[in-house]
């Protein structure tokens, strides 16, 4: 069974995270989602084990904890997960200050370059491309959401497409392309038979150009 | 401001809550979820406050209790809410297991029965739509996920569109047509200016039929 790890913090776009982890399950991946602490708030969790609050306020429990030594004695146990070996994608949501968080998480651009570096899937969707910026990667074709669009076309080979793959790694644009982008991964891990198993079920529209 | 209550069980479809809550709440809707105890459940909940665990596993922690009296006295707080006369729309998610859990709730069942009878908007998708069927609604336009139809399409006239309107009952098919559904309830609550609006920044690729 192919696995997936899907990072998420405070400000994480809801659907960015929501889509690709309930599509990825519907394929029969395992997925697990890792919250990232924001290392320069001051202030404490408001509920215990500690929630991402989304962009939008919806609360979310994450599976388990990224950078968890940071975060307190609630959440070492699950530190002795190798988040490098253990799966086989790695996405990055949206929304902008998760993404902010995340993308400067020295921690995390280790991650996207060990990933990278291990044939792994990589996607990002939204401000999460910023990640790509952060982790060094080479120059290649990628996209985002237009907001941060000035921050990565003169680094990379920008395209306004929905989904651009550059090897392994997948880009996406928005909260309105995280179903095309949630399939391509499907795709990606599961061959594209699933992905036609997955999409039947969820009653697109006819004429959805995905 | 609108506002609008959406309900959550353990079982919800993590989407069909995450994309109505999200998107209203961008189109500036108060929005509140709350959460229906499975009252013929004997097992605690595993974190406090109760958080509802979606249909493929995401940890939802709900903004405040329905039938808080039935949930012990952590929850008792919410209990002064009256959701009879506080939101102007009351949407239910689908996922098999907690659309059943609302449906079934009497107190849900009253809900829905006086947000229409004061003219207020009921929103139902995928599975959710069995809330009209508990709740002796009159035959009219609807629609469900293909899963359920036979419970329904004998004492309603059913549709297969993707988001069916009827006086101010919408309902909706699946987590593929919750954005339409969403859009929808927009333009119910906030007009279609607002509609606009919201939609240009999610970014959907062309050619998206909503």
């Amino acid at each position: 069974m192919p696995s997936a790890l899907i990072l998420i913090a405070d400000g994480t776009e809801e659907m960015e995270f929501t889509i690709p982890y309930d599509t990825l399950v519907r394929a029969g991946v395992a997925v697990q989602s890792a919250f990232v602490p924001d290392l320069k708030s001051d202030s404490p969790a408001s509920v215990n084990p500690p929630a991402a609050k989304g962009s939008r306020g919806i609360r979310i429990i994450p599976d388990t904890y990224f950078e968890a030594a940071n975060l307190g004695p609630q959440c070492s146990a699950t530190d002795s997960i190798n988040f490098k070996d253990k799966f086989d994608a790695l996405i990055i949501p949206g929304g902008a200050k998760g993404a902010e968080t995340i993308a400067s998480s020295k921690d995390v651009q280790d991650l996207v370059r060990a990933y990278l570096d291990k044939k792994k899937i990589v996607g990002m969707i939204c401000a999460g491309s910023l990640a790509a910026l952060t982790s060094g990667l080479p120059n290649q074709p990628l996209t985002s959401h237009p907001s941060v669009k000035s921050h990565l076309d003169s680094k990379f080979e920008y395209s306004e497409d929905p989904v651009v793959v550059s090897g392994n790694l997948v880009t996406s644009r928005g909260p309105g392309t995280a179903f095309p982008f949630a399939f391509k991964l499907v795709e990606m891990l599961c061959g594209s038979g699933k992905r036609a198993e997955v999409h039947g079920p969820m009653v697109f529209p006819s004429g959805t150009p995905w």
